[in-house]
């Protein structure tokens, strides 16, 4: 069972690495290009996995190129026909696929108001691909399991890798080169995860909390598990979390905390501290003693993964916990009940 | 029980006529600074309840003044000190109290970046009113329930007078005085609503569906449900519903659906056929025959509202029935546990 789903899992050290090889030079070419055209923000279109790829480069965009990243909005383009002013940003559509029409309409409307666009997508031949002025394809290999998993991952670190370029920043280019490595020993810590997931055969609703960089881990673990799981998962910033949605925690509620050595965790203790008030169950992915020490069970990831290139790392294990909880659950993740792999929203 | 909630809900037709009375002279003023700046794109600060007023803003921003409007990452400001380029920007910070230590900073380094700075708050003594250039006040009164109402409708119509103000739309200027009446025969439409809720005391889980202008709805209505009731009630845009969640929906799965009429809801048939071949169980607000007829159960809202000011009419329903379904619950909604009406996040 979800043959395919841990197929791909295993298969990203190999596609990460590949994509290092094969898309550094196609990557300074597109960088070139955009610095020339000093884009004044960046507007991201993508749904589901790809969104919080977007999620992503929200953060390393911003802290690394000084960049503003707005997800786009798609119903302005294909609803309401009244779609914002481009022609000063960089549009980015990300797409596995490359086929939904609400991504390829946002960045056919920017390419027409002058602005440049830049397509991020697995298949050359996509219409996605077709629209956008600039192409980065992903190199994942064709993946056939209906939850991405070895597309995201690359999706991050092609972001990451033009970000690099974008500020020409060497120190940072030479981190990227440790990612495959790093993916290959979170799967290797991964041994237990089928345990923990037996004691959560039975839980219907789960939160993730991740922040800074990882919040769009939290956001994708959380997708993972509703797509394979069937379960409502919600994933939160800590920060967002206090300001209401704390006081549904009650005794035993499961929380997914991601959490590895960095800015992000450095307040980790506090949130901790609330959730043993609630009495909630801490599964952590964390390359801490501390929060390990202190969470119901949790994966150990190795230290010395850099905090901005952790998301693409700290995925791993949620992917693999996303595909045990449904297998604790007696479920299929190699075909989630009504999704195809292909999904066209308007 | 939830007497303070109650009043507050109940209050909003007045505090929306008072809003539009004293402020339209303030927005006039503002909307002009902004014009003479001439903003490239918008970046708006916010956490909880404001943060769903910031979602409204991308649609209104968007549909009528072509701005396209990213929710800024406050992180990239407190934790990682690499804030982004903000300086041909417009940005706001939305906050009832005006106390958030991450949106005051956030307003803080676009104002020394030279950007231009709107803060939207209820206390004009405020930290926030304090950092910006300019200051809009929501006019509400002392809002004293933890779950915030009656600020989240005045900071939306707040939002809808400067959209117009900015576009010199005398059109669109006329309908928002329909609002306060429109609101008003909302609540009149709530009668029945703590029987529907009687249905789903024992429900832990929901989603909350709504599309365009009305994807804020969904956010707003299922935070309430979060901070009242304590279930886990996740919004989607039905696009993203589809692109991997839709999964989890099983027989009896409740689904609260707002689509009242106007583009968005334009293929909201198609979306029932999939709610009812899962079996899912919907609460729909709407001013639609059809879509009333097809859901479990429904709250009737009077049709001749615009599909731009709708969500200050349809998420007043949400506020009566996430009240309601913590009376069926045996809850106080005026006292949700572990928090409090202030929240200071960094």
């Amino acid at each position: 069972m979800a043959i395919q789903l841990l197929r791909e899992i295993d298969e990203q050290p190999g596609a990460l690495a590949r994509l290092l090889a094969m898309r550094r030079h196609d990557v300074r070419e597109v960088a070139a290009r955009i610095r020339a055209f000093d884009p004044a923000w960046v507007v991201i279109a993508a749904r589901g996995t790809s969104d919080n790829a977007a999620r992503y480069a929200q953060y390393v965009f911003g802290a690394f190129n000084r960049l503003s990243v707005a997800l786009a909005v798609p119903s302005l383009f294909t609803l309401y026909n009244a779609p914002p002013q481009l022609g000063r940003a960089l549009t980015i559509g990300i797409s596995q696929s490359g086929q939904s029409p609400d991504v390829v309409a946002v960045i056919e409307e920017a390419r027409r108001q002058g602005g440049v666009t830049l397509a991020i997508t697995n298949d050359a031949t996509s219409p996605l691909a077709a629209a956008a002025e600039h192409n980065l394809l992903l190199a994942s290999g064709t993946e056939h399991a209906v939850a991405a998993t070895k597309t995201y991952t690359n999706q991050l670190l092609l972001l990451a890798m033009l970000s690099v370029e974008l500020a020409g920043d060497e120190r940072r280019g030479a981190e990227l080169e440790l990612v495959p490595q790093a993916v290959e020993a979170a799967l290797g810590a991964c041994d237990g995860i089928a345990e923990v997931a037996m004691h959560y055969m039975n839980a219907g609703r789960f939160l993730v909390l991740g922040r800074g960089f990882n919040y769009c881990t939290a956001f994708e673990i959380a997708l993972k598990m509703k797509e394979t799981s069937y379960v409502l998962a919600e994933p939160y910033s800590p920060a967002d979390l206090l300001h209401g949605p704390v006081a549904m925690l009650d005794y035993g509620f499961p929380v997914v905390l991601v959490a590895t050595a960095g800015h992000a965790s450095d307040d980790v203790g506090a949130l901790q501290a609330v959730l043993d008030g609630r009495g909630a169950r801490t599964i952590a992915f964390s390359d801490r003693d501390d929060v390990l020490a202190r969470a119901t069970s949790g994966i150990r990831l190795s230290p010395g993964v850099p905090e901005w290139l952790s998301p693409i790392v700290t995925v791993v294990p949620g992917q693999m916990w996303a595909r045990a909880l449904a297998m604790a659950k007696g479920l299929d993740s190699d075909r989630p009940r009504g999704l195809q792999k292909v999904t066209l929203t308007r």
